[in-house]
């Protein structure tokens, strides 16, 4: 029923994106298309990366979902950088930590604890991540900010650089460490036999056509969300928005349509395992990967981006972590505790709409 | 025999307030009689929680416990905002919160600790308690101050409100959560246990008996504590002390002197899900109740009050959750976690009266 | 094999130092001679402690361990007070705690877990670690810091000074909580298992022998460092450091080498709970007992030394304490855990590098 609703979406809005944006359609209806088409096709990714979930297992599956969603943000950062929009990257990067660890864990945690009482997680991997979160926001987001006050410009650029390949690297060990030294390592005895009763489930779609689905669906997305970042600052102006506000809130929310639905998705089908791994692994993504890839990248532009971002920006990506690591902590959720991320989200929104 | 003391506490402290409020005699003499008539007065409050919450379970009786000791201050900080006084309002709950988070707290593990090697609370209760502290303290009243950094007056009113109505949203959705939804869900064997033998003790007063008392006693502190507050002028001028040290330390030692006394002598009696209930409810109380309804009142007055308190207090209050939240999780405290809390209130005293 | 290099590099090095310091020797040549021999006699006293920790027990051993780390420091720190370099020992303080915490616990946590999957230890003495980890940094060090701003020097000097003796008394508190009256209260099934097992072991050296060797190596570390520290000005020059990075970064690595060395080695062996009871029981000391004891000690010179830390500093440290509260809670480490603490310090390095 749904799924037929997303198809509509998809074999209309698509088209329409495409003769809309070539035929310069009103703005405010080609936003309208663009976010729509999104929503459509994120359901596709979301299928696409379920079905790939059940054959690969579910790390290799929340993985995958990961990177494909931010696969999108980092091409748009990307021409943003080339543009010198330093300020408007660094607003998207923190509305992607914001909305992947409040918006995306919230509505997972709230939608899912509306059906079951007591959803589990795998507590290692809870635990392993939240010192991920803590290592990338807490250490390598806010030394730069605070050294940056008494740093020339020049010496705040060696640091972000610095930091950046750290980050890198850090990055690639967990992988290395996920999937190599220590896999299957943590897995709990539930996670092993939920593992095993997902061999007896059938997935929607072949190994290869969930591929071919999920690598469309993505550079659809990836062109349609393209065109939408340059609706934006019209959208702003007639909505009177600001663009840090566009940055953080919009970009966030569409750029993340797929972790949102596919993390929701799993939620609902108690899959909690993979709805955590989508949203704090995607976090994880944009901080230890996206966000220092941007650094180095702009290094080969006119305007460089150093890993300093505006105190509200820090401020709220550090209470947040704060508060996911204790929410998290012990591998489990209720609908209450997705509310309260929800909740710590809206009051963020606020702050930047009025900011 | 402690009883006793306290009967005559009351039945010779309250006439005594009334007679020498109406005699306008020393303020000094005042002070002293009102401050130990709210101290016998509170004895009193505590017995009748206590028999009510072995009739009515120790969640509901924590509850009670918590508004009882609030209705009080609610009162109070209604007529300082009347006054205009916002800076002593803001004092007063940063006192609260402190008093109660890490006095009475740590004066209950503390003095139970001497009692018992280990005590045990709820680890899911305390958990969902950390998660509240962290929205409420490091989300809640942290942006608001981050922001308004940035922020011209009416902006910040503005987000002030609206962070003011999602903690009281989510603070009745959190008693939604506790008594309707998930009430007993994550009940321990032991505490179970523990209610069933509660079961067997008998309460000190009926039901109705204890309605009445507590009810008579809330009454009585509140127009002693009314009249207490107007001599806090001429005690801080006599002490040299200033009113931001009255607003934080002494309105919340004589203010919570009702929690303090049960929650210590839940602690005695090793029922440390009361006593734990008291000093953290209290304090979610004062954070995501108390605190928003007096900006809402606020509007109605002359003097509006933002959510925005002073550097100083938001980071004793930042600094003391995360203590508490690190000391509690585990679901066990001990003299020494006690005397840790009350060495962390010493510290912040100290850094108040110097101010 | 390995103890033969440290023995040639004793008997070389500790005669070459006091020759060469008495000949005036090229400063760069006798920094080289110096660092050397520190290290050469830390694994002295690393295999010393080891014995005595065979003997005396785990937790004593590790109270040994890091008290003879540090007394070296103290000593030092004396010294630079009497020469009113407060800014360098402040930065040292900081060194001390990012050192033991970061690098120290890091490369235990790293170096074991090459060689063990998972590393257990015992989970409730990480929390009450924890819970003084956050008292004293997030509480103690980061209260003076704040009001400080508002205050002028002589109140922040008097904070200061309540501040130390309430670290000081905590920190006896801690000693007789651990040492009396909760002596063993803790031990897991495990650990006890370890304990009685680590009777059948056989230490290198008798008590007295150890002891002996104990003082005699922690005499000549504190001989070498003094003279240590009078290189690093020339040192700085040359590679054109600031006397900060020398403070924070050199002092630490070398006047905590003692630590490294024998909490790695504890790492090796798999007895966790020793290395961690060394970086994170010497990181204690230093903060607990160390500043506070240099704080009243400075009271005698002319120029005092408050409490309060640079900006940078204080962050520095709080993000450690954070990281590591949330990494070490679960009781267990593993080689990316330890990884990742590392990559910490080289932010910070990085950054004090360039400030």
């Amino acid at each position: 029923m749904t799924n037929k609703i997303f198809m509509l979406g998809t074999f209309i809005g698509v088209p329409l994106s495409v003769i809309g944006t070539l035929m310069h359609w009103p703005t405010m209806v080609l936003f309208t298309i663009y976010c729509l088409s999104i929503i459509a096709l994120a359901s596709y990714m979301g299928r696409a990366t379920e079905s790939l979930a059940i054959v690969a297992g579910p790390r290799i599956g929340g993985l995958l979902n990961a990177t494909f969603g931010n696969a999108v943000e980092l091409i748009i950062s990307i021409f943003s950088l080339k543009a010198g929009l330093v300020g408007v990257v660094l607003a998207s990067l923190t509305g992607s930590v914001l909305g992947n660890l409040l918006l995306v864990a919230g509505l997972s945690f709230f939608i899912g604890g509306l059906k079951f009482k007591r959803q589990k997680f795998n507590v290692h991997d809870a635990r392993h991540n939240s010192g991920l979160l803590m290592f990338a926001i807490i250490v390598a987001f806010v030394i730069p900010e605070v050294f940056s006050m008494e740093m020339n410009e020049p010496k705040t650029l060696t640091l972000s650089i610095g930091i950046s390949i750290i980050l890198i690297a850090l990055y690639l060990a967990a992988l290395f460490f996920k999937l190599v030294t220590h896999r299957g390592v943590y897995q709990s005895a539930e996670s092993e036999a939920a593992a095993a009763a997902g061999h007896h489930e059938q997935p929607e779609w072949g190994k290869w056509k969930a591929i071919i689905i999920l690598l469309i669906a993505t550079l659809a997305v990836a062109y349609i969300s393209e065109n939408l970042v340059h609706t934006f600052h019209y959208v702003a102006e007639s909505f009177g928005w600001t663009e840090l506000f566009i940055g953080v809130i919009i970009v966030a929310i569409v750029g993340n349509a797929a972790e949102h639905a596919s993390a929701v998705l799993m939620a609902v089908k108690n899959k909690m395992d993979i709805a955590v791994e989508i949203a704090v692994g995607s976090t994880l993504q944009i901080a230890m990967f996206v966000a220092p890839v941007l650094v180095l990248f702009s290094l080969m532009f006119e305007t460089k981006m150093p890993l300093v971002f505006t105190l509200p920006e820090l401020i709220a990506m550090v209470s947040s972590v704060l508060l996911m690591v204790i929410i998290s902590n012990d591998g489990e959720s209720n609908w209450f505790e997705g509310l309260t991320l929800v909740a710590a989200y809206f009051i963020m929104g606020i702050g930047f709409f009025l900011l």
